[in-house]
C-alpha cells in the first residue's frame, strides 16, 4: 500500500429514525438499508441490527484483508466463503462482544496454493484493521479445500 | 431488560466472494447487500466497506440504546437523526480506528424533554454494547432542538 505512515481516512454515515425501533442507514451513494433493535432486545426481526453490523464488519475485514494479501502474494483462489459468529455476553455489569469466530472456506487449485492460503488467512487476521480496533477475541478457523 | 446476568446472544452472518474485491453479505432473512474493499485501499466506490459497517454499528448502537432509555424514561422525541464519523489512523505500525464521533440531532417538544434527552443520550453512550466492545474513543456531540 506504499507509504501509509501518517495517513488518515474518514468514514461517514447517517442514521434517521423512522418508526418504532427502526432507522434508515445511509452513506453517500451507497444503497441505504434499515437497521433496528434486534428482537431479543424488544426490537424487530429480519432487519440488520447494530450487533449484526459489528460482527459483519469483522467478517468483511478479514475477507478484504485476505484479498489484499492474496494479490500481493499472487495467490489464485477459486472461491471464498466465510461464516461469522459473534458472542455477546453479560460480563461484569455490561454486555460486551467477548468473541468473534470466523470460519473462512477457501477453495484453491493445488496443495501449494492451499499452504499459501492457510498462511495468508492468518496474516489477514493479524492485520485486519477492525480486529485491531476491538476488544473481542477474534478466532479464525480456516477450511482450505483443493479442487481436482 | 429483566435479569440479564448470564445471558448470551449469538449473531451470525455469511459472506461470499463474487468478483474483484466484492462479496455478498447475508444473515438469515435480512436483505443481503454487497460489501467491498473501499476505493482508498484499491477497492470499489459506492459499496459498503468493512470500515463503513464498523462505524455504522456504533452509530446504530447509540440510536437503539437511546430508544431503550427513552422508552424506560417515558421520553417522547419527535425525530432522531445521527451523523457518524470514524477516524482511521496509522498508529504504531498498524491502522486502527482511533476515534468515532457521533452527532445525534434530537427534536423534542419542550425544555424538560430537552434536558431528559441530553441526559439519556449520555447514558446511551455509556451503555452501548458496541462502545463497550471497541478500543476507539467514542465522542457524542448531541444537538437537542425544541419545536414550538
Amino acid at each position: 500500500m506504499g507509504d501509509v505512515k501518517g495517513r488518515t481516512y474518514v468514514y461517514k454515515n447517517s442514521l434517521e429514525w423512522e418508526e418504532e425501533r427502526k432507522g434508515l442507514l445511509s452513506s453517500g451513494e451507497k444503497p441505504g438499508f434499515m437497521v433496528a433493535t434486534p428482537p431479543e432486545f424488544k426490537g424487530h426481526p429480519n432487519i440488520w441490527s447494530p450487533e449484526d453490523l459489528f460482527v459483519a464488519s469483522v467478517n468483511a475485514c478479514i475477507m478484504t484483508t485476505f484479498f489484499h494479501y492474496a494479490e500481493r502474494n499472487k495467490l489464485q483462489f477459486l472461491s471464498y466463503k466465510s461464516n461469522a459468529e459473534g458472542i455477546l455476553q453479560f460480563v461484569g455489569n455490561k454486555f460486551i462482544f467477548s468473541e468473534i469466530k470466523i470460519v473462512p472456506l477457501i477453495v484453491v487449485g493445488d496443495s501449494s496454493d492451499a499452504d499459501k492460503a492457510r498462511e495468508l488467512i492468518g496474516v489477514s487476521e493479524k492485520n485486519c484493521l477492525i480486529s485491531n480496533s476491538i476488544k473481542s477475541r477474534v478466532s479464525i478457523i480456516p477450511e482450505i479445500k483443493i479442487t481436482g
